[in-house]
């Protein structure tokens, strides 16, 4: 079974028995939840694409573990091409959902752990790539999404982890045992976290000796007794709530948020890949946030949404042909295809690691991640001075409707003639939702903070330039004679 | 009763009878509507701080009718210094209520009427002047707050207004009668029409000989018989009806927009001052435009309040000392500054009309608005890096009271040892409802398309700047000969 | 004779014994030495203007020492209005000459030093401010020029004055005698130094007790014994020394910088406005840095001639009509006059010092410098994207003089068919002189580096904007309950 | 003899009898002509790493005509791996030399001809393609450097190559002989032209029927009788004629560009690529200018030096420790990068032609391209600003030696102790040549017009960009009914 369908993706989460929190209240039923729904649906395209044969290169791979065809989302990335790949893949999911997909970090995680378990093992003679392994072929052979868990809660911003006031503001290891490790703390963040069938924690920062207990690192079952999950809020989330649909811009896709706790969670030693080597955390911290970096290619893919709800909006605006227009449209296409460009070339400047595993390119990885945090709000202010200002004065679906005065809406906001008014209303709705509501938390927000924040990338882009060469380069030029 | 106090003011909209829809439903109430409320307290404050003795030098005026004392909402701007006051009023409320306070387009219509209806009478021998100023001794003797009403929905962009398909997409006069007009069409994004006692509504472009029907302007009562108003939408609209209130963000103010009709509305002649003059629209326009790109002064004192928020975040966050976060702060702070340089020169350069009325330096408040469709993008993108993800993955107020939940999210989203996890929370939801939410409504997209798209200033900014005098300054210098 | 022409300007040069080094050899005749005599022009036409009667209201004013009228470069400013003509007049005279007239920085420095020496002597009980009063008139009464003189070599950036392995490397008292002090040191980018009649002293930052013999303010004649004058390079310098002046870009008018040694110079005790008192310098600075941040008003002035050469160049190159071309034209007017608005509000907002002299608004004159440090570099590179190519690849005016080749480049530079082709060089040549020639030194780099670099402003802005105010707004919106 | 040393290019070059003007006269002896020689050093250096183990997997490649170790400036790109070692080699190049060293244009006309011929042949059944080879075996076997002349002066720009005023503003073919045709007219703005052994001439924009005289493409040795070179001006040219090299900036190399005339040239007809075959002339234009505009790889490694450069003088100003000073570094590293993101991407998406010719993504080339137009402006001006004013203000190299003031130059302009005075001038001049002189000419000016003006790229990306598919996305998501 190794490719699973939306289906049977829907069925296999209906089977979790999982602990979620959600406006102070614990859902019963998660998978149906209306708030929950839409975020379900975006993972579960995942699955379907990589039925469709048009997207099968994209979406596949073969199993370096066991030749199988995989889901792109559990392999392990045996050459360029498929770093390549993975930067395209996500750029098709971001256009067909036009939100967070929410699967892309369980395999960034997968792929660090592949790395630094094995690098583990070369220095400290322990057997966690092989446990690794295992639990890779049982993630392939399921087709289990899996939740990559970094970001801790970090409390105090000033001290490391054994120094917190609180000392499970980072996930720790509180007890060891024959059998396994007890850990408690929490993840922050989590994205996509209760259509995830696994969770996979890892260390948030690199380690030194004293904080050798935080230095942990695990996969769990995501329905695991003493796992808590507290889902947050986002902008205009309860227009999912609402009768109609129109008013929620995206009507199929959306994303969600959680506070992920661990009370006291027991983990058995076969799901443990990091166990108190201090000094591997800040490797497997960097190799995760490189590739997790690198995953913002999807934010290409829902430019090109909002891209295309620009160029329609225009049409029903009656404005698509002036000099203006087709100049904000063309540049939002130049800064999605700078984005583009970014992801790409990480992926084709990739190199192999000790394990086989290939990693991209970290100094472009982060200046593409760096350009995330910029282009899209750049594009979305450009979206909205296309959109015009009924995108945040437009009436609700329901006055549309309503027999009193539907009749006045749609008889004043026709626009150009020959479009529907209706299908202007709709358009706005999208553009609002990428650029103001529950969209623009994924393709604003999370394009800030995910994966690391703008300063994060900066001190990486500040290590990985050659500065020598450079200074060698201009002293050569402008005649001041070498030291060395 | 020159200055109604806050209270007097709510207890005269309770005597209106307005005709609002929302969601598809007529309002019993509109002044306790929670959706409305939180507006018309906005409003309230233009009247609230006209008495108090700090503020009296700004949000008062001498009236150049009757000497009286009145709001300088109310005020006809008789020299530069009135000017350069009503920029400060606007940062001062904008800081005061985080929020679009909605008086100041009443005032705009005010000012560019009586320039506009003594041009006429000079041209065309009328008397709208002395009708105006009737008019205007009404507004200030009552202390009323105007909506000044221009955008028309416009319909097909490519054709002027009498050869619309639908006549009505330009407001218009369909029949003259002895004692008055008949009206009909309808007016969109109109910010605070629900709180108004009186709608002025303008033409919104200059008019030909074609279009007379169409230069038409006049003020009534805002409960006149065959005026709807269909609310629109805002991004979070719906918190304002969740128990609690930290999830709103800004927990005092809001704003609200309103698509107004005009249903054959009757219009005595003693309230038109425009009728059919149609070479005098194109003044109106412009008249009011200029003074309407001043107004967005307010956006300065908006963006002091999320300059505030990013420094209590970063305070809260435990990084208020970091390099990088006193930069951010600092380019926040130069971005918002250069604002108020815009609307302080365009006010200090401003010059007198012939009806006595000061104008402001038209090429500078084109300016000034362009920066507004720009700097307050910038401003949020900051805010939003340094609010950190938690600003979008923050549970909810109900989750925080939560019995279940209440202590788990307590523990974890405490950072800074010595600040209150709660006021994070809360200045979390503010930066949230500024950026993303129901005021971002007013901070990004009003800024983008309020007073006239980032277009029409382009266009005005072409026509204003002395290319002439650049083009001869420059001949002189490289050696042209000057054939002039 | 308050109010010299240009021609006796010239004159009282000539009287001048100045010890001036350039290329390494001692210049003979300043005066109409080729490489100074263009920024000779440019002083001059402070004077020349001053006789004009359309600009009389801007280059002159009435001296509030004798009620004469004076040259405004020799004024104190007494009211608003004299800090608003200030910026005009720097934007006119910017426009006028395409570079920088130098002038302003010695009226900077009189101000500022009417300020504090009135302040040091109510701290100090001493008579610095008659002495003042007594330089002024003879400055006014001469119509003198007058380089103010502020930036250190600076030395070792780590450590304090006093400190200095060369303690020569900030201006020093290195003895006192009865008639007067003794200086040694050098004042660096002294703009326009061999240009004036007396060189005004300034200490350039805040200095502590042990630094007090560095806390020195004075006056001296240019050509006092001990003064070196060392004129800088600037790009495309030699040009002036071409047959021809096409290549020259701007035809009339030029700029220098010279590093000024002070080898043990003796000052009389009544050209002394600061000996030792080192808490006042900090102030000094301060006050010198807030009126020459305004005087970057002239950059507006620059602009205007950058703008009307990238309006001809289109013409002469015959796509004056494209749309993106003229968009291109609307976005540096826009950015042009983004920057007037900050010289127009710094001066406007203005306020009356202890002394009587009227102070800029320091948070606004240092957001005006620091866009100024970025907005001249973005209208450049929009001038030489309208430029096109040719502006870097053009025969030399010997070329299009020459009998063998004359012909082929006047047949292939000939571009749109009405226009002159030589016009089409000169004014290319401009734009190059403007962004990457002589006046770039200016336009550019000085824009960057004059009255203090980028990050001295930022420090300012950091500490003028009112931080708490902002806090306090933000948390009363949101529910922060105020501890104070 | 397929791969010639540097000394041997200088010899080959020595034996050409070149028809050049510089100043209105003609070089009677141009490799070693002053003005010239650094730009031949430039071009020199393609030649001398190609013998150097290090870089000759960049610099070498196998001919697909005889499997020759070739010149990859010779070089038709095989496969995917070409083109990116094409971009590197770039970056290489630009980082060595700090300058234009003008062999790519050669590269990409071969490329670009390798393409069209066969695409000619294919449908006009023409032998383009044999004749294209025999040439480029020739080029090949000399290892010749080749000038691509594409840029006619086009003279009025609102009509077509024939209804021009003067009919030679585009070459054009002004006879047909039976061994050959004769041609006249020019080329503008000619990189390299005098360091050329062949001229290969393409058309310069998409022809019609009509201007079918005007579609003609050949190769010629730049010697041929009746080409005359003009060479353009370049800021701070003739620094290069003054004693010393200090103030050069860049002491090593430099460029050139020149006006190129066919005075009624010859060109055999085993030379002619095109010969009226209009419609094939946009082909051409299009494909030369995708490889062209990836060739502005070349800035990155400018960009490299004037980091390195920004580096160095931050340390001899003694405060390259300080925050934001660093974070300036980092950004010119992150636009630095995000340009080599671009010339990567276009490169590894490239794609093989029907000749078997790979070409670049031709969207990615231009969205590169544009961000070239862009980016190198803003590196230049944080150069600036970490330069500090002594940049423009630095007293001359023969100041510095001079026995009357060089003890002063040198004792006030040490900084920082432990660094060299000498130095630090050395590097000043070094960022005044990449950003003001000589070198801006192609870090700043040629960046933005070379291998098209912006607008151009503009045009391109608007038409390469999948606007349909992103409409689709966009409906889809919102709810509006797809019609097709």
């Amino acid at each position: 079974m190794a490719l699973m369908t939306a289906k049977q993706y829907e069925e296999s989460l209906r089977e979790l028995n999982l602990n979620v929190y959600m406006f102070g209240k614990k859902l019963q039923n998660v998978v149906d939840d209306p708030m929950i729904r839409p975020s379900m649906n975006a993972v579960a395209a995942t699955y379907e694409l990589a039925h469709q044969p048009e997207y099968e290169h994209l979406m596949t791979a073969r199993s370096h573990l066991t030749g199988e065809k995989v889901n792109r989302f559990t392999h392990i990335h045996q050459c360029v091409d498929d770093l390549v790949k993975k930067s395209k893949m996500g750029r098709l999911l971001g256009r067909l959902t036009g939100c967070c997909f929410q699967r892309c970090v369980g395999m960034d995680a997968l792929n660090a752990l592949s790395i630094v378990t094995y690098n583990t093992d070369q220095k400290h003679g322990t057997k966690y790539y092989d446990r690794f392994l295992d639990y890779l072929r049982h993630v392939q052979e399921k087709d289990l999404t899996c939740d990559g868990a970094m970001t801790d809660p970090k409390g105090h911003r000033g001290v490391p982890p054994h120094k917190q006031p609180d000392p499970d503001h980072f996930v720790r290891v509180v007890d060891e045992q024959s059998d396994g490790i007890i850990i408690r703390g929490a993840k922050a963040h989590q994205t996509g976290a209760v259509n995830s069938h696994e969770i996979i924690v890892m260390p948030t920062l690199a380690m030194r000796e004293e904080d050798r207990d935080y230095a942990v690192s695990f996969a769990l079952p995501s329905d695991t007794k003493g796992i808590i999950y507290i889902v947050g809020r986002q902008s205009c989330d309860t227009r999912k709530l609402e009768s109609g649909c129109m008013d929620r811009g995206n009507v199929l896709y959306g994303g969600h948020e959680a506070l992920v706790v661990f009370e006291n969670v027991f983990v058995p030693w076969d799901r443990v890949f990091m166990y108190k080597e201090h000094e591997m955390a800040g490797q497997l911290v960097e190799s995760f946030a490189g590739y997790h970096r690198q995953s913002y290619a999807c934010k290409v893919g829902v430019g090109d949404v909002l891209i295309g709800a620009a160029q329609l909006v225009a049409e029903y605006n009656g404005v698509a042909g002036a000099g203006h227009v087709k100049d904000k449209l063309i540049e939002m296409n130049h800064l999605n295809e700078t984005l583009y460009c970014g992801c790409i070339a990480c992926a084709s400047e990739g190199y192999q690691e000790p394990s086989g595993t290939y990693s991209v390119d970290t100094l472009l990885a982060n200046v593409h991640k760096q350009n995330v945090t910029r282009f899209p709000y750049e594009i979305s202010r450009l979206a909205q001075d296309l959109a015009g200002g009924l995108m945040v004065t437009c009436p609700s679906e329901q006055d549309l409707n309503s027999p009193e005065v539907g009749h006045l809406v749609t008889k004043y906001l026709q626009a150009e003639p020959n479009t529907s008014m209706k299908d202007r209303m709709h358009v706005l709705r999208l553009i609002e939702n990428l650029t103001l509501g529950a969209a623009a938390v994924g393709y604003l927000t999370e394009s800030m903070h995910g994966a690391g924040s703008p300063q994060a990338q900066r001190v990486m882009i500040s290590r990985r330039a050659n500065m020598q060469e450079k200074v060698k380069a201009a002293k050569r030029l402008c005649g001041i004679e070498a030291s060395d």
